[in-house]
């Protein structure tokens, strides 16, 4: 990582950032206000099925935007937007397994692949902090603990897998309030999928994540679960697809869109 | 109670019932739809105090109509309403004492008083079914169980007290869908004020309400809480005006709005 990157204010700056090499890093805290997203890029003969699979899945699998087959533009969520260099980092799979974490795809590219960008919860802990709603692992300085249930996600075509999901810790009212929060931010994951009972979707030991750093849950306070964006990752590890890229962990694609927009 | 009670479809039916004296019977489940109101009368020079008591506490104390002094019409809540009839029974009540019963107000009204009238946890319940979340004292065909808790109202002149509460026991998916639905219906007490631990709001024993009826709350479910409507009497049995008329507990005003017209 190099530069000045708390000067990465606006998505095109950290995609400019990204595409020179100048940047690296991860996302998380740049260019406040403008929603981030998962990637997701497989050839056209799969595609298909992940679309289903997210149309099934909305709540882990939020679309916001799809390309051409080919098209290295997603124009509805950037101007000037290259998806083979705009991220930080990426990873390649092949037949399921993680190949490369390159830094740019001119060397993978090919003219058959479709990318899937995915919502991210970052906007909506933006909206849970400007409610006043305070969001623990970011007080924290660490990673939101993620968890696989036991909850299936719905199967389309060749993918499957169980709902990852997101943990973050609340006081009673808190917990309502963020619920109303999320509840009108569909397009990043929307509402909580459970509070109350790790155990009843899975979870043995809150302590032990499954991705993530943990944090702790204090007396007086609820475990709020959302889906998460792990969601299609283990999805598509399930499936084995010959070939697919997406975001290295915690390195998003910053768009031009504003979080303050997504609101339903 | 006489007659053919089912056959009260509309506001307006069971208020002309009651005004003859053919109904003086609870109100739950007549003229489904129809929006249902806590009544509280008060004096002239009382009755600023507790409107703004209202406006400092809209979660219990939602108003949804307030009547000019000494006049016995709400245009707003129903056309031909006529407060000193209308309802089935009412409670009148000196210095704090409940000293009657009546079934209509003609022996004690007077032309100074002010008619408030408070949305009903009726008219949530109603989008919770709709919702299909699972209303148990409903299924169970008995009252709510209701707290006073130790959160503490926001004080206006004379009128304070606890905040009381209504509790619904529900899975944490119901919840989440619970607090979506009844966010959209501030009219009628809004979302949830707690959930998950009574003792945080001063409740010792779910199986002792001190108001309605205990409904068990089975493994797996959480506690939620909801401000009530028996608020604004706790506040006026401990403000103790010289004289004041409210609704006989289950006998509410049954107006002509609709619940379907609620929602924000």
């Amino acid at each position: 990582m190099h530069g000045t990157v708390t000067a990465l204010r606006t998505g095109l700056e950290v995609r400019l950032a990204s595409r020179s090499g100048g940047f690296d890093g991860a996302t998380s805290g740049l260019a406040p206000g403008f929603v981030q997203g998962n990637l997701a890029i497989l050839p056209r003969d799969w595609a298909d099925d992940f679309l289903r699979f997210c149309q099934a899945n909305p709540k882990p699998c939020p679309v916001i935007g799809v390309s051409d087959a080919g098209s290295v533009a997603i124009p509805a969520l950037g101007a000037d937007l290259d998806i083979r260099t705009d991220l930080p980092r990426y990873r390649v799979w092949r037949d399921g397994a993680l190949v490369d974490e390159p830094h740019d795809l001119h060397a993978v590219w090919r003219d058959d692949l479709v990318s899937f960008v995915i919502g991210c919860s970052f906007s909506f802990e933006e909206a849970l902090l400007q409610a006043e709603v305070p969001v623990r692992h970011i007080a924290r300085g660490s990673n939101v603990p993620m968890y696989r249930t036991n909850v299936p996600t719905a199967r389309a075509g060749r993918f499957y897998g169980p709902l990852v999901v997101s943990m973050r810790p609340l006081a009673p009212a808190d917990a309502i309030r963020a619920i109303q929060v999320t509840s009108r931010l569909p397009a990043v994951h929307g509402a909580p999928v459970h509070l109350g009972f790790p155990e009843a979707i899975g979870i043995s030991d809150l302590a032990r994540p499954d991705y993530g750093d943990p944090v702790p849950v204090e007396a007086g306070e609820l475990p709020v679960f959302w889906a998460c964006g792990v969601t299609p990752q283990a999805a598509i590890a399930a499936a084995r697809p010959p070939f697919a890229i997406t975001h290295a962990p915690g390195c998003m694609l910053v768009t031009d869109l504003k979080n303050a927009r997504l609101a339903v």
